[in-house]
Order: structure tokens, then sequence, then C-alpha cells
């Protein structure tokens, strides 16, 4: 088993890098092969544009790799993310692509495009407080399909996607976004206020596309800023509101979120 | 000439309502009508949404109101705004409506639905510094069609449009997006960082309906928070690249922004 890891956001840490590798060792289990890209940095990014998605189509091409894993989120993937799907080597279409946050814009333009791509733990929550957890679970996801790593909620034989609130409203009516037909809507944001959270609830049920899903399932929103003045509602008020308004189905909780507990969730169960 | 003020995002400061209601009286050429709305507090909001709405309704359906002024932005118009455009009484065809910043979710919904809209200064742009300027220019332009407080790029006979970008962002694809064909489209911003300015350009000329406008012109990004790390682009730099990406023309700079400056943009040229 052979992961290929990219950054198509953010650089990656090198001591992220380093305990991620020794995880993998010893685990025995995978070959972790980490690009150079990734500690390429350029501004706020992993490198130019043109050396991020270089990286990213070099690891596509790569029949020798069985899968993808985005070092971190940030900001960036949604540059590149169009062109990364445009094309695609044969060599892409059998691996699967694992990453979150900012990663979304690259979840939502490889799946239209029929990879196999599902919404977990990056590399560089390592980092995080019980961040060995979130990595043995991805690489357990990544090496064995283990069911224990799968988001609980998910419906054996259903569809279902998983986004940074923030980062789905940056993309819906975009050319990379997918088809969300009957799929269950998982959503998680971190840091955003709860002004945010409710414009970006209205923006993306307001979506004719989105409108299509099954359900709407919503996953942690941490780290919220506080609100002066206080906003007068809570996450999961704002959440059933707009479901309610837009007259999707409020599936429940999800167990997902910028944090070590995120667990993951294949967009074609079918790959799971 | 009577002008009625409603806060359909959020609370005005009644320091601001007595100054510029001092103004209007000293200029003795219209009657300043602040809604009692204006000082209802809810939460984030000046009152719940069935009171902002009531109260905007209430305005448009008087025949005695010539121009409706939104008191102040901040967050909130976009969860009355496709209401408020539903079912119009015909007493708000003959009006001119004026407002930016979070009013841009009721410009887009009532031009969309054939008011006479107008992007500009608003009730509390009085306490910003210099803010005596921002309101003469608005009075000006509600009681008048003074061509002075107009942005000075508008061309007589085309059709325009300005927003503030991340407003902007949150409208695309929803019920109230207006028709962007052949506008040139003036955005502004302020206090977002240079991702989150470049990200929103991703998503607003991804949009395929944004992309039917005549050119993008440039109003003032303002009080951009440092980025850590430097981003490695300038705001222009950020515009001028997604325009050229998305086939939009970039049609140089805009008189707009969070100031004192913001100069009056109508969305129709035959109302101005």
């Amino acid at each position: 088993m052979k992961i290929a890891v990219v950054a198509p956001s953010c650089t990656l840490t090198p001591a992220a890098a380093q305990a991620v590798q020794e995880i993998a060792a010893s685990r025995g289990d995978a070959e972790l092969v980490i690009h150079p890209q990734c500690f390429a940095s350029s501004g706020h990014f992993a490198g130019p544009d043109v050396q991020r998605l270089a990286a990213l189509r070099e690891v596509m091409s790569d029949d020798s790799v069985d899968a993808i894993w985005f070092a971190r989120g940030g900001y960036g993937s949604n540059r590149i993310a169009e062109a990364a799907a445009r094309d695609l080597p044969d060599a892409a279409r059998s691996k699967r692509f694992l990453g979150y946050s900012d990663g979304g814009f690259l979840l939502a333009a490889f799946d239209r495009a029929g990879l196999g791509v599902a919404h977990g733990p990056m590399v560089q929550d390592i980092l995080r407080s019980g961040g060995r957890a979130a990595i043995d679970r991805a690489l357990d996801w990544l090496v064995r399909s283990d069911p224990a790593s799968l988001e609980p909620g998910l419906k054996p034989d259903g569809r279902a996607m998983a986004f940074n609130l923030t980062v789905l409203s940056s993309l819906v009516g975009t050319a990379i976004e997918p088809d969300f037909t009957d799929a269950e809507l998982l959503v998680e944001d971190v840091a955003e206020h709860e002004y945010r959270i409710d414009r970006s609830l209205f923006h993306v049920t307001g979506s004719a596309s989105v409108r299509r899903c099954a359900a709407i399932r919503m996953g942690r929103m941490s780290e919220i800023p506080e609100n002066d003045p206080i906003f007068g509602s809570d996450a999961e008020t704002i959440v059933r509101e707009w479901c309610a308004r837009s007259g999707i189905a409020f599936g429940g909780f999800a167990d997902i979120g910028h944090d070590a507990a995120n667990r993951v969730v294949p967009f074609r169960r079918a790959t799971a």
C-alpha cells in the first residue's frame, strides 16, 4: 500500500511529517511518500499554484500510488481544483483521496469527476491534541477500509458528502460543484462567527442544487468567536432553521469537525 | 420629499439618528422619518425577522414615502430579503432604495424585482470620520438626483451594480440573485483577510451568471487584517487575476467602500 502525501493548500509542518512517517513505519502496513512539494512555501501557499498542481497531478498519474492524502488545509486548493480534475489520467481512477477543510474544494472537483474521495483527517492533524487517533483512523481507512473509521451515521447504501460549510458556500455554483442529488450532506465549520454560519447556511441552503440533497447533518461548529452583540441563537438552532426554511431535512448530528475525533466520510460508499 | 429610514440588519445608534435628523432639518429639503423599528434589538438584529420585515413592508406600501433609506448594515437583511421582494405593493415601484454592505441582499432582491435601488451611504455612516459628507451625498442623491453624488466612472447609458464582495458571494445562486447581464459590477470589501478576498473572488467569478457582467471594477478593500504568513499578493492583483482567469474584463477602480467617501451607484441609470 503506497500513500502519497501532497499539499494543495498550505505548507506541511516538518514535525508533523516526521511524526506521521514514524507512525506509518511503526504500523508497517503502508509506505508513506511525502512529496517534497509539501514543504515548499510561496506566500500563503505550499508553493505557487503551478507547483502544487504539478505535484498533485504527478501522484495522480503514478500507477504505483494507491492513495493520495492531503497534507493539510488552510487555503488554496480551490485555485488548482478545476485544473486538477481536467483530463484525468487513468491511474487516478483507482486511487482514493482523503482530506477535509480547504481540501473540500478538491473533494468536490474530484467527486464531480468520478474519483473516489473521502472527507477525513490529514497529516497535519497529528499536531492536534489526541492527534495520533486521527492519524490511525485515516490510515486504517486508507489501508484497509476499516469500518471503525467511518462516521457512524452513514447509511450502508446511501450517498454521503461532507464539507466545511464555508468551503461549501464558496464552491456552490462554480465549475467544481458536485452533484448533491440524494446525498446526505454533512457540514462542519471552525472559527466562524455565528452570523457567518447563519450567512453561509442562507447561501448553501438557498442553492437549487444543494436542495436536491437528501438531508443535512450537522458536524461540530467549533472555536466560534464571541459575537458582539450576543447573536441570539446557537449553531444547532441556525442549522435547523435554514433546513426548515429551505425544505431540506435535518438529519441530526455528524461526527466530523476540525478536531482529532473527525471521522471518515467516503463520498461514494462503493469505494469505502 | 419624504424619506423613510428602516433597519433591515442591525440596530441604529440613537446618536447617529439624531445627528442625521438635525442635518436633514437644517437642509430643509427632506422630511426624514426614522421608523421606531430602527432602535429595536433582538440578539444581533434590529428586532426579530418579522419586525424588520414588517417595518420595511410598511414603508414600501406607504404612498407618502418617496424613498427608503437603510439605517445601517451589519448582518441580517438576507433573512428577510426574499419575503420583502414578494408580492410587491404598487407604492414600492415609484420609490428609490439606498444602502450598502449587508443591505446588498435587499439591493439584489429588489433589483431583481424591478425596483429602483442604489448602493451608497447609510444613516449610521454619520459616525465615520468625515461622515457629514456621506450623509449630504446620500441626501443630495435621494432628494434631487445630484450627479455629483454618483460614482464618477458610471457610464451614462450602461447598467451598473455595486456590492460588498462577501455579500455578493453569499447571494450568488440564491433566489435573490439579480441579473448581472451586461452590468458593470463594482465590488468593495472591508475587514476580510486576503485569503478570504481571494476565495470570494474565486466563487463570484466562478459563477456563470456573474460571468455575464460587462466588467468588474474594484472599490476599496479596507481594513484588511494581517495575514499569517504574508499572503504574497495584494487586493488589486487578486481582483485582476480572477478577472483574467474567468474572462471577465477588469474595468479599473471604483470610488466605493466602507468609508465616508463612498459614492452612489444606482443599479438602473433610468432612475438616477
